[in-house]
């Protein structure tokens, strides 16, 4: 859902700017920066796909290298992906001069890029705007920001959180971009979790890892994973309180903020995705092991049949059978149990009367929700993904290289 | 493409007949029969999924027992998966009827259905056309059979070739049905393949082992396994000449024959699919393993966002990498070389300047291929698949349950 004029609470210790390049044709800005005048301790999570835009193998590298980061440049309209060495050579050209205006080491300023494959950053139209992005620090809020990095997107994606941590007061921020091409292992997408709670490397790693396994990882929309994913927590360290260590009993709470802020956008994204008209959740409980799990709630969320079907409302099993049967798991048609928005359709691997009754609540759903039990063992594993229309097709037949 | 008025040979010792039951809507025959008064020596093929339509359970249990079938029963309309128990009695009740009308046992008679999941047999409609599938066997010919095992498809699809095989002359004859849902490891189709060349049941096995995996299991239309997926193998062995073993030189011959019959049905279905505009070919070479080279072209064939840009005429080079990236295998970028009807749109992992001039090309073809280089090792492998286009949605949104 797009956002609900709900007060965003900003961590302290960020500032924001945007600016318009011109990288795109449409006439919004296309750049933003987010500087953290203290050095933030970071942690980044990457796409796993092989083939990785120039940002990403240079973020991957920065932040192996140096815990602390400074600032953020992100652009959206090109993903400076597939541009060999000239993208790196590119990439570093904006990060050395927005170093050099902020006052800090290149090293330490890490660039975001989304959109095109394949085309070269206008590196020079890009220079001419960042003496205004950093002038302008601070006079953007978090959602200019977001503005700045959408692509496909219809509406930027913010959320925050204020929680009240070991007795003192921390916030979290939350700022992603992505809309197609979104599969488990991430797809393109930009997140950017800031937040002033101070947190230790090693317990940084551990929260960030998890959650984009529970909310990003659990994302489908069209099975292909894009080469530019990026997800990064940062964290000023300026609120009260000992930084929170992998020992610590805060450590789950913090976690849990942080998996409730990625799960926020993770379902905007989804709800976000080209031409969707209704989202998807699949539940699937009773696997015989996690990677099962997983696998079954994917391939369902994601099967071509199933997300025409729901489309069209049409509480259609057979196809959830199939998608279920093809993924490779263990299971016994028998056991098999299906519910749609709470109308069990399946019981032992045969309809029920329900059929109907699903249909018509499936008809006047935005939000479908398929929960299915294996019955083999006790792994639960959820998916999110979206219905298959027209319009995707129409989209994606028209949006070029 | 649709059959062009070819002469079809039909091996000795096979007749045909069909029949209207009533199992679908429309006013075209739904069911047909395949008798070979001589007993055929037969091996099958079977989907992958583990929901396994009753068919399937019942044709695999058949032929482990027996090497010879005497009848196939095949219908359209309804796929009898997911119905349990009663679709076992259901299918017995049907091949029961047939063996004793023809005189042979119920153990050596297959049947093979397709069509929508999860609904019973109209076992009483059914039975009643039996007498007159027996009666008329003789009277239909192969076009007619394939006719009434059409499900979505929008043509029959029937090959025949006649060769010499040691100095004597044999046939085969391919009969297949199958547009929608189709995937590596099969998906809703059924072929029958018959031939009068005697072979023996081992070498039987291995040529059809091999041909599907360089035909049927080449094909993606939209990543979903069928619970009915069925490729037999029948020879009434009444041409001249030994049967072929699996240390006789006629082996490879034989099975050339077969693979090159199963080609052109895999095409057929691939441009029978589903709303398909364009049929696609790709064709990936210098994999470092057989495996990874299937998976790179599955990945690309498969990728909703390769397949909806070549419906819009776009060599959109960025999403082929993404998609090979994505699909796990080792690459190096910088040694990808792609070419897209034989122009070479990626040189060294970057674009050449000939984009423009594929986009032309790729307007005015029905059939685009693309062959990519990897330059890893020396492996592979092929994948054949279509477009994804706005009336795929639309159709698989409104085809019911």
């Amino acid at each position: 859902m797009p956002l609900k004029n709900k007060k965003i609470v900003i961590p302290e210790g960020f500032v924001f700017s945007s600016a318009k390049a011109g990288i795109k044709v449409s006439e919004t800005d296309d750049m933003g920066l987010i500087f953290c005048p203290s050095g933030a301790i970071a942690s980044g999570v990457f796409t796993k796909n092989k083939v990785k835009a120039a940002p990403v193998v240079d973020a991957q590298r920065k932040l192996r290298r140096t815990g602390r980061i400074y600032a953020i440049v992100a652009n959206s309209g090109c993903a400076n992906a597939c541009t060999g060495i000239q993208g790196m050579d590119d990439l570093k050209r904006i990060t050395d001069s927005v170093a050099s205006k902020l006052g800090v080491s290149e090293k330490q300023v890490i660039m975001a890029s989304t959109g095109i494959i394949g085309k070269r950053l206008p590196v020079r139209k890009m220079l001419k705007q960042i003496d205004r992005l950093v002038i302008e620090l601070g006079r953007a809020s978090p959602v200019d920001f977001a503005r700045a990095i959408m692509t496909t997107d219809r509406f930027p994606k913010v959320v925050s959180k204020r929680v009240k941590v070991a007795g003192s007061y921390g916030s979290i921020l939350g700022i992603a971009k992505g809309a197609g091409m979104i599969f488990p292992n991430m797809a393109t997408m930009l997140c950017f979790i800031l937040t002033d709670i101070p947190i230790e490397k090693d317990a940084m790693k551990r929260i960030l890892l998890q959650s984009v396994e529970e909310t990003f990882n659990c994302i489908t929309v069209d099975n292909d994973m894009s080469t530019n994913d990026t997800v990064l927590l940062l964290s000023s360290c300026r609120s009260w309180g000992r930084p929170v260590s992998l020992k610590d009993r805060t450590l789950s709470a913090v976690q849990d903020v942080i998996t409730e802020v990625m799960d926020s956008l993770a379902r905007m994204i989804v709800s976000d995705a080209e031409g969707a008209s209704k989202t998807i959740e699949v539940i699937l409980r009773g696997a015989g092991s996690v990677s099962e799990a997983k696998k079954a709630a994917r391939a369902v969320a994601g099967s071509l049949l199933v997300k025409t079907a729901i489309y069209g409302a049409d509480p259609n099993w057979g196809r959830i059978m199939a998608a279920l049967g093809g993924s490779g798991i263990r299971l016994e048609q028998e056991k098999v149990h299906i519910k749609i928005n709470g109308i069990r359709i399946v019981k032992n691997g045969i309809a029920t009367p329900m059929l109907p009754k699903a249909k018509e609540k499936m008809k006047n759903s935005k939000h479908v929700i398929i929960e299915i039990e294996l019955m083999q063992d006790g792994y639960t594993a959820k998916a999110l993904g979206c219905d298959l229309t027209e319009e995707y097709v129409r989209f994606n037949a028209h949006y070029t290289t």
